[in-house]
């Protein structure tokens, strides 16, 4: 199996599907992608309070890509699975007037740098005398393909096609699932957490084109060992009204459970209310939430249908 | 430690603090609840889908209680230690029309009733010849005190003081701490799940007094081993709004890492949006939505207020 790279200046800063594709490959071929952490550049290890009023918006938030999968058209299913994800040693997290779930409680800018220990796999929260550390699971905050639409769309809010879903079990050994709206699915990837801990990272992701999954009209993704020691199977409902979008994440499912696994609309409905988590993970990049309803997948058992592994 | 018990007749259907005590305790004392199931006895083993056309709605959702607890006082915290909970052998769960996130896409009743194998700890979801084996992880539904304010309140939607919270992390091992409003707390609970697997069910529970927590204004609870094998603390929002509900929760959250973990406002908000899990715990009993913040504890460390456990 070939593997291919995109570069760090290989990336764009709008969903549309007119960009050129920096890169070709055949179905069931592996990428990485070196990104930039999400300002692209702007904030350093050395920077300080003072850099977040001068960002520039505009520059922020940039993806890498956008991949061109051989055999994909509208109405496939983009298989990407995560096999690794690098981060540098060094990472941030800020306080940004107007972003983010609380903006009108915190309106000045802030700024955290912190030391990142690949090795041990954990981060460190500087305050004063006091030390936290936070185990790393680092994730890629942002993939998605390029919309059917014509036009330029941000890459701050996340959308069907996926895009800034911010999930953190998107993590090595994850496996995402994205409804393919335009020939080559033009596949692209950014670090953006909007807001974890940022980071430049390397991620090397496989990427399969399925035919066999007409049900992925959103983000789908399964999960390695999360809660419980189990893997988890998530559907998301995308939409600008966070109820919306847990209806959307639910009835999502409830197809995911019928397609694959065969059961009746009323018992996978009773199925997500016995076994199922929602969970809110995308909250802070407007006009769009995201929600996932999750089901241990331990369950489940095999799909019940033929030839297709889930 | 004396052991007190509240029996399955001792039951109300409304959160109300003019409800005369059945019992009356010492903080720090163990009382068992014997609990039917949310249908209040209307649903047995051997009901079948006709039963719910025609259940009395004005019985359903009884908790058990109210239990007085000597010495609590409006601003004060119960502390609700759950140190076991034990279902019956069998459950049920239903589509009951008009209720439930996706009422309007299954308008039809439908009833499951489920074998629990308490030994095991698994319960089996029949369907043609189809098993499904679902782990069971008991939880009580409805865990709550009084209002302060006077009136007769459906046991249906959560409040800021409890009531239909429906988090399956409530379970033995768990901590709720809930907001007194009345003299005595007037502590209630109930095996509702809204719905889960539906079954009747004995819960034991510690309640003690706490006067250290003056910002418990919503559910917070502490969670056993969980997520990636880590403890839980988690704050709530309860709202009509579901936005309104989750930011709720994480202000919550920023205002609990202040006051015992000596966090500065901005270090507690960017350390929930780098380790923090937003999770929506109740979408189904309106009109209150119950958001959770939940941080795992390993990376908090002990708590930093002198002479208090967390």
């Amino acid at each position: 199996m070939s593997i291919h790279a995109v570069k760090r200046s290989q990336c764009h800063l709008a969903w549309d599907n007119s960009i050129d594709p920096v890169l070709r490959v055949q179905s069931g071929e592996t990428v990485t992608f070196d990104c930039l952490d999400a300002s692209n550049g702007q904030i350093t290890r050395e920077s300080t309070v003072g850099n977040i009023s001068t960002l520039v918006f505009a520059r922020l938030d940039q993806v890498n890509g956008p991949v061109y999968v051989e055999g994909a058209a509208a109405g496939d299913t983009l298989q990407v699975d995560v096999l690794s994800v690098a981060p540098a040693t060094w990472g941030w997290t800020a306080c940004i007037p107007g972003f983010g779930l609380l903006a009108d409680e915190f309106t000045e800018p802030a700024l955290k740098i912190w030391s990142l220990d690949t090795e041990k796999g954990e981060a460190y929260f500087f305050e004063e005398e006091k030390r936290v550390r936070v185990p790393l699971r680092p994730f890629a905050g942002e993939m998605g393909v390029a919309p059917g639409k014509a036009g330029a769309f941000s890459t701050i809010p996340p959308y069907a096609t996926g895009g800034n879903i911010d999930t953190k079990h998107l993590s090595a050994g994850a496996t995402l699932f994205l409804p393919v709206e335009v020939e080559g699915a033009l596949f692209s990837i950014g670090t953006r957490a909007g807001t974890a801990i940022e980071t430049p990272m390397k991620v090397s992701v496989r990427l399969t084109v399925r035919k066999d999954r007409p049900y992925t009209k959103t983000p789908h993704f399964s999960t390695p060992k999360i809660s419980e020691n189990e893997e988890y199977y998530c559907t998301t409902g995308v939409d600008a009204d966070m109820r919306e979008a847990t209806r959307a994440a639910v009835r999502h499912m409830i197809e995911f459970l019928g397609a694959e696994h065969g059961f009746g609309r009323v018992d996978a409905y009773m199925l997500c209310s016995v076994a199922g988590d929602l969970r809110l993970h995308e909250v802070v990049d407007m006009p769009n939430y995201v929600v996932g309803m999750m089901i241990p997948r331990s369950i489940l058992g095999p799909s019940t249908k033929v030839g297709c592994h889930p």
